[in-house]
């Protein structure tokens, strides 16, 4: 089994070295559900000039471009592609993300950061409709590229 | 029932004019599940420096204080206290973030961005060990002061 | 007439020293305007999930809470609201922005920041189809509050 | 005509996939304008430590290393060169701006808002003095470099 | 004798709570020493349109304004006033640097940080001349306001 | 003797242009000193959940990717690599930091800045026990790559 690869051998913390790694093309696609009452969803559509959605979708991808700053030992990249979509379903938002470099290393954290603060925001927009809004699950659904290998999720969120 | 307050008359975004409040204290607590398998759980008190719960809490706290960065309509607020706990089960961490601020708005914002990046960061220490892990929920817990009145969410997470 | 308060006696450059002023409500508007041809701007709308204005108006509110970071000397302040209109013309595009706080100096530069980044988001999401694509003015048109007393611009911009 | 490059083909915005453009040397210089009376012009060389100008010229510089985090669409570029002059006219401040990279998109926005900060910050430093001050122009002057060929505006700014 | 006020009963950081503090006027006074050959202090001087120090002292105000960002368990603070001098000495370069708040909390941190950065900074604009350029000293000579009471280092820096 | 690379022919300041270098191998090493009472030392180890160490070896890290936006003239790098290690001794705390990349230029200044950060982070989290607590120096150890060569200070510090 492989190690925690963020710390050295004495168990000190450090962000992993990718010196040698060539840079490769590397996807990653993640995804999260905000749930929601139906009568609040129902409020998202009403604004002839915009909705809730759209300022998400811009916030996640203003975020996927901050990902090392919040995140400690996460490397600095740069983004050649980042998309964030929402779908509205009876009982909630899913948001859909992805983000592409090529680079040392992937992009999982960025499309992850992208998904948070796109839900985030949708609750930011929201709450006062409701608090008991909840941001039900955030997680990968692929990678590609890398040393490690393709990864896929064998059960995908809504579509 | 109250309206989208992020939009104005002609349905444009705006961020919510609060001119007109008195500053007064306000807290939130704010609670995210990261749910990982114990053989992954059982790596993380390894390290005799320090491990991953450490520094996520440490993420998460620095979060706070990026919340209106971050979130688009998020008035920026002087927070007098953040604080991020960790504790470790047997099929995850669960993640409790509170923060207080003297403000004319709130600070559920503040505790639910730590409690994303504190999971977020979780999820990047340990994805080499199994990249299923997933953040499970992110909710509000409780919030107090201000116009609205306090909330307490009946089904808190886990103690 | 007054001197350039930025500068200390000796002539150094210093952020200006309010402590002794007591904090006031305090509002600013500014303006700009983004030429472009009939044919781009015909072209903004097209698009059935949100158009470039909804964008740059997201933009032109996060800008805002960033002046302190991008203006060396402009003081940190606790924004209580921002809105940032467009209004398409025949020539181009009108922002007009607000800015206000309580605080012990005044928004000027949060209005005015909002307004050039709107503005520059604008010309980035055209920039495809008119290189030629100016940003024709950025200025103040009102402020309200503060030792200076109000000030309103004789000539506004297009209504 | 091409289209808008930062929506997808159902309307969304999105960041344009640059992932199989290779890194290519590119250059942008952009200017702007801040038209001031010839009396506050007259006060900027009194300061024998430095001037406004000096301070505008270095927030240009360190706003061009900011601008993928204020345009929302905008790719984070590893910049090479930044330069920011300002010289000094009997009505304003011309402001001139470059900047280089070698990476798969150009540099417009970056020259284009190097130029916006500095107007900012002398509008900031100035703005006790008259607030009639404005920003007058901001402009692309030339682009080296992509696809899309070099670019060079007919009617460039003063010299 | 006082414990480590940013960790709780338990061990784990925190921010130290301030909500029930009044807002009192603060300010702190602190000084780095860079310490470089005379030859390489005689290049300083030679710019016409200006020279390191005053970069220096504009990135040191800057950072003064991210002290929050930077230190983990900073409280953000609304500055009233920050300054830097830089004063020339036959081994190097003496910093001073002041800050000001009407606050919860002091300002150290944020005087501090200003001496640090503008010392980095006239490192980073001599480095080419000299490798061996150490930034020797980076303390508090003063503090005033808050519970703990006033403070005024014995040993001060050079004058 | 070289000259001051960060002025163009007019003495105004400049990012240095590095659009002709190749991107190769660069690492830096740099450290810093934190003077404190025995007694002080005593009670960071006390801490069952972590100690302000732990903190202070985030922030650093954290420190090092933001750099370019600390630094006025710096350029923004990838980093492949950062390390911050702290060793207690009788009379303070040695912070030991490394960065690398594979760029256009160097990485002194983000050695220097991650050991900054994190002597500063340990000053804030000491700094109500003891106020005479002081940076004693931050210089660089090391430097590898480059067209200047490899550099390593005669006197490095305490081991």
């Amino acid at each position: 089994m492989s190690s925690l690869t963020h710390f050295d051998d004495a168990g000190a913390p450090r962000m992993v070295d990718v010196s040698d790694k060539a840079p490769t093309r590397r996807t990653a696609r993640a995804e999260a559900f905000v749930r929601m009452r139906p009568d609040v969803i129902a409020r998202l559509a009403e604004n002839p000039k915009g909705n809730p959605l759209d300022i998400a979708r811009t916030a996640g991808i203003m975020a996927a471009k901050k990902t090392a700053d919040l995140i400690p030992l996460c490397h600095s990249l740069p983004l050649s592609n980042v998309d964030v979509e929402t779908r509205t379903h009876a009982d909630g938002i899913h948001i859909e993300t992805m983000a592409a470099t090529t680079a040392q290393t992937g992009v999982e954290m960025e499309a992850l950061t992208a998904a948070a603060v796109a839900a985030l925001t949708i609750y930011d927009m929201t709450k006062a409709l409701d608090k008991s809004i909840e941001i039900a699950t955030i997680r990968l659904i692929e990678k590609t590229g890398g040393k490690s290998g393709d990864y896929r999720r064998a059960d995908t969120g809504r579509e």
